[in-house]
């Protein structure tokens, strides 16, 4: 087998609920076509795209009662991998199409592309704003040419803030405040508090949203948390001065967390998911509106920067990059994810 | 040599008559990039698209008293690939560059890619339909990206019409009728008869055309004939039912022949030539130019899905495709290209 | 290390000085990612595009103090490939980037590829019509996929104007005219003469343009000079008939040289930097730019022939080409560089 480069026994999230609808919807996952459909109890089941027939694409095709008839010659596929008919024919001994887990969770659909039958439900990361009625979310989707492994780096290193994103939620004193980085459990945990500043547009903009004066000095915190494979949830706000920062009461800070589902599509490109959820005026789908639309351009600035680094790397794949403080959260992730790999390439070849 | 996917001693279409008229045209066919012109006589000839000088693409050239002139140091090719002159230059020692046989008959020009000491102009398919005034042809060319195999397996199986073409000439009765393959000499038949239908929209239109009841059930045939290399000829058609169905009386009958001529352009695509032969109203150019739109459009949808198999192919090239009874046409098609491929790779080998 | 296509101990043209203000200019020369910047004096500096800390491309941050600061993380990299600073790092021991000599000169940017201990600057050719106030100089930039000696070719042998510039500056009696190639020194030049014949359109205008009438038989003249690397210096005008032709007085002919540099980009591509220098009405603003836009038309005329060139040459690895007298020319320019490469190769082995 090749040098695995993702972990393959772990949830990704897949896509979102509105993008499987009547047609079925096709899908590279850690170098898998993939085909997602609903099945006849409205749960989307995501299966090989590749039709056993004589191979077309069934993601071509359409759905009609659950089955997701291929558009070649009217094979229909069940949503566990299994031919459950095709005309004048017998199915019986057709051979299957490999079935993924999918789970519809939180707003979100998640994959277990790897072995089947280490699937695990209860590993599907637990995520309590998704679920409660004071929080609101927001959020899109980006196909991005870049090992996923950057995309790490730069969610666990906001420095870059103040330089991609100088317009809306950079500001000079991101990188002269120092970076604390550490292991909480299995989780890397990058922290930064910045006191007694200007805030700058985007987070003025959230602090009016939240009927708080912009004018004034705040206390400003990021918090980045990633999980394995890659997930990171920031923890990010600003508080009036002096009022205890992260800790102050509700009614003197605008807060919420950036929400970041890295999923590999190939070895050269990813599904960004991202999005913000908030807990201040939930209810407002307006503000939760100009929040994505502001979000999305913000991330946009991302894309270029992260596709010409992965040109450079994949061109000098012997020079090494630094591993300064304000990487180390990007350095620690990697640590677990390469850690993570070679233990279930231990394990699969165990089990060979 | 590397392993041939195709025959090469044997007659494709290489392009239509009208392709070729004061510019010369350039075409790669079975990965021979080649160029086409008109000598002095006004006959289309195939040449190496390569200038003996340089390399420059004689095809970005011009013809001039049937020469085709270099478009970039003006040497002078003759039909038979050898220089005639060039300014300034002795060109008796000049090499020559590879000409190939080029017949125009049928309205179409046919190439002999292969070895031209074997060259027999007896050898082109003969189409009665093509020199009969009870007859009108119309049609077109596509090119795409796959096997030419591929399409070969597309047009002997039809039942994919049910749901590639639902809306035109589909119609669920077509997968439910058996159908039977065989060998009818060198040429492999799949056919399929449906009695007691209603005709799908395509068929209501050719039964007005021809001045007969659209609203009535018919009898409906596909009869669709492989000649080697990749020539597919398929007669089809809808008869007032009871009448005999394809023996029917012509005043009770639409009917025509699908018109197809797979030419490999590389290994991953081909040139599609597509018409329709019909002997009915002949004379009227309104409807043959009617019937070429909509048949155009509907052979536009195999595009993707043929695209699309290619690639999936190209991904698994171990993983076996199933061989059922609809696709017998194709397994037996595929096994004389094999067969004929073998043979003549056996006598070039013995000739060397 | 691999075949080398290039010279790279020499000065090539890397770009003009209006290409690098605010922003910095990325550009791959010789295989080798570039970043173009002004620094604090406003002299344009060439690093390696590719910041030391992550590997981010240089070129997408921005110029502050004359230092380029990348637009990920802020690192500042000074003129010289030295990191100068970064928020909150200590960098003394940060890697350095190469640093590549570049010199602003005659209006061109020229560049240095190879070892930089070799750079001598005495080495960059003298251009006399470039500071001096007779002459008058405009040209443009277009980037073509193909290998540079295609273009050297090109320009070395000027037969090609009656076929590929057919309209502006072709005429029947180019290549009835016959050609003579020598070396000069270290310089390939390659002459042809044309004595009393009408002037094809572009030089009609020049005529005109320098208050000549345009309606009477001229002799015409082109010479060729090549150098290395490759540069390519042409001088061409027309004069009344019968008065010297080249050595005609000021008054009765209109000359010029045209400028040709051409940059290897890759291995299948080029910098091609194209102009006229005249010294006819050199304050003329008006006819600078509209000698330039007619020029750059013509000279877009050769694009698709080299890039087509290109390709067959590549598919056809072992064919030879032809070498006539027309040839000569970029025969010897062709020889002058292979030779330089291997004594460069040579030395630079000695070196290791």
């Amino acid at each position: 087998m090749d040098k695995q480069n993702f972990l393959l026994n772990t949830w990704y999230v897949a896509c979102t609920p509105d993008e499987v609808q009547q047609k079925p919807l096709a899908r590279m996952i850690c170098n898998i076509p993939l085909v997602f459909f609903r099945n006849q109890d409205k749960q989307i089941k995501g299966l090989e795209d590749y039709c056993p027939h004589r191979g077309a694409a069934l993601s071509l095709g359409f759905v009609e009662n659950g089955q997701l008839v291929c558009g070649y010659h009217g094979l229909r596929m069940g949503d566990k991998g299994k031919v459950e008919s095709m005309p004048n024919q017998r199915v019986e001994n057709f051979p299957c199409i490999k079935a993924y887990a999918t789970v519809e969770r939180y707003g979100f659909v998640w994959i277990w592309p790897g072995d089947q039958s280490l699937v695990d439900e209860s590993l599907i990361p637990e995520l309590t704003w998704a679920t409660s009625e004071d929080w609101a979310y927001g959020g899109g989707l980006f196909n991005i040419n870049c090992d996923f492994r950057l995309m790490v780096d730069n969610l666990m290193d906001l420095t870059h803030e103040t330089y991609v994103h100088a317009s809306s939620i950079g500001q000079k004193e991101i990188d002269e405040a120092p970076v604390a980085t550490k292991m909480e459990g299995k989780q890397v945990v990058t922290s930064r508090f910045i006191t007694d500043v200007y805030a700058p547009p985007f987070w003025r903009n959230a602090l009016r949203a939240n009927d708080l004066a912009d004018d004034v000095k705040v206390d400003r915190w990021q918090e980045c948390r990633f999980d394995l494979p890659s997930h990171i949830m920031i923890e990010v706000g600003v508080a009036h001065a002096d009022n205890g920062g992260y800790n102050a009461p509700l009614n003197l800070k605008a807060s919420s967390i950036v929400v970041d589902f890295i999923t590999p599509e190939s070895d050269d490109s990813i599904w960004y998911f991202w999005g913000m959820a908030r807990n201040f005026k939930p209810h407002d789908q307006e503000l939760t509106d100009s929040i994505r639309e502001g979000q999305g351009k913000i991330f946009l600035e991302d894309l270029e920067v992260l596709e010409q680094q992965h040109k450079n790397l994949l061109r000098n794949p012997d020079r090494k990059v630094l591993k300064l403080d304000i990487d180390a959260g990007g350095v620690m992730a990697r640590r677990l994810i390469e850690r993570a790999i070679k233990q279930e390439q231990a394990s699969s070849n165990k089990a060979l």
